[in-house]
């Protein structure tokens, strides 16, 4: 192993370490994650389109799936604990051909958390108090300071409020593909706000056609650090965007359960360890933070 | 939900936010798990004892396992960082009557910690400075203090160095099957040594057929907590030790291929978060303290 390696990986240690500290000082509840669920998102209208498959487990005469992601058991448990998050590893089979992003991993963590009754701003403003604190708690550590000098690196200092745009903005001017270009042409992170996406991110309902979601993109080229929104939450309206979407309903037939159940406003939002440690230390491939590397199309040792 | 398990999960979070505390305290690296590995360890010569299959998932032409536990990972990590611990969650597909011990889970979170050239006396000294460490972090913990009060419960006060016995004596004492028993006869935990079980757990040169391992108990029924050992790290031993547990190869390929590299001295040990926040909230059923239960022949939520 190269000690830059063994740099990134101390740097990622503390960066969780403060993320943590940061959400419980915030009185957020940290759940345990699943690995196998009833239900989870397999990621957009055509799952097809970056992620092979979403593995199913058979036991005990129920189908599970491997998590792609804990959003829908956020939204039930956001139920009950109005302030929660969890550290969830992600599955992720995607295409051999998504190396070449160098941000995506067929295996990850993120943090992912939710808030009942919260909205956009409160997510947005909570999320650069915490990059803001990331910085400050990087250079009071010991070790992330020793690993940081082992790098030849300074800890990225984050500066908020970020700029908001919104991805009709951003399309204008940096056309459809807009991402790459637009972090290459920023020194700080910034939000793109309103995505056509997911069936649980909540429409305006002022602005039919708009969405209340928000991704924050890193500066330089790193390009995506974080994905939230504001939840549709009503039975008819998740069922009528389900529809909309033509999703196969099978896997979402026990969220759907507890959806008729009833669910609650909520926004959250995740990011990822991984993602975070590559920018923080500048790294060329999100691979290259992770003590067991899990590139899509690259051979694994163990 | 009950204001019960609320409470359960508010001090399941404050558990995990101090566990971490003290590890990253005393200089171990967090590294994030893994969940699909090439190799994992099916727990035991005869993994059809417990666990009814170790999940395969094919991807890109190769084969990969979910992960049971981390131990053959840890071993290859700790060649590079001396000092390391993961949140681990596993997957173990565990018959249906394993609801009845009331204490195994088909997924659960251990943390699971280990040393480079560490003795199991260092791992006993080390755990036991953490439960006494936990008593007091609790005590100082506001979310914690609230969450215990609304049980009606006192965190559990760890009065360590705990009694030490081998199997060997609690056998004699308790018969074959002396966990449950010696844990009601005791008021603190208790280490039990020399456990005869898997081929990575290193055999006294000094005397044969006696192994370096250890469990801690805890005490009132509750049943095991901790669980690890210093580690066989020559490829030969290795060998020789699996061919005499006639363990099938395939899922070690792996594994095998590194240890034929070489490996360094080390031990560890690995407790679950579920099994400790169970014991401090003195819950019925380990199940009683997950906000997703995956408690063995149970009907699952989502």
């Amino acid at each position: 192993m190269t000690k830059e390696l063994t740099a990134r990986l101390e740097i990622g240690s503390t960066i969780v370490r403060h993320a943590i500290d940061y959400f419980h000082d915030n009185g957020f509840v940290q759940l345990m994650p699943v690995m196998l669920g009833k239900s989870t998102d397999p990621l957009g209208p055509d799952p097809g389109s970056s992620i092979l498959k979403t593995p199913e487990v058979e036991y005990l005469g129920a189908k599970f799936y491997t998590m792609n992601s804990m959003i829908l058991h956020k939204q039930l448990a956001v139920r009950e604990l109005p302030k929660l998050f969890i550290l969830s590893p992600n599955i992720r089979l995607e295409r051999a051909e998504r190396r070449e992003t160098k941000r995506h991993l067929f295996e990850f963590t993120q943090l992912d958390f939710e808030m009942a009754r919260a909205k956009k701003d409160d997510v947005m403003k909570l999320v650069e108090v915490f990059m803001s604190y990331l910085s400050g708690a990087l250079k009071g550590d010991d070790t992330a300071r020793a690993a940081f000098r082992a790098l030849g690196k300074e800890p990225f200092e984050f500066k908020p409020p970020f700029k908001v745009y919104t991805t009709h903005e951003l399309e204008e001017r940096y056309g459809g593909d807009w991402e790459a270009e637009a972090s290459k042409a920023h020194d700080q992170p910034f939000w793109a706000l309103c995505h056509k996406r997911e069936f649980y991110e909540k429409e305006d309902e002022a602005h039919p056609g708009h969405y209340l979601n928000y991704d924050l993109i890193y500066p330089m080229g790193y390009g995506e650090a974080l994905s939230g929104g504001e939840r549709e939450f009503e039975y008819g309206r998740l069922a009528e965007r389900m529809g909309a979407d033509k999703l196969s309903m099978d896997v979402y037939r026990a969220y759907l359960d507890e959806a008729k159940k009833g669910l609650v406003a909520s926004a959250g939002a995740g990011f990822g360890i991984e993602r975070l440690t590559r920018f923080m230390t500048q790294a060329e491939h999100v691979g290259d933070v992770q003590m067991f590397r899990r590139v899509p199309g690259e051979q694994v040792v163990m």
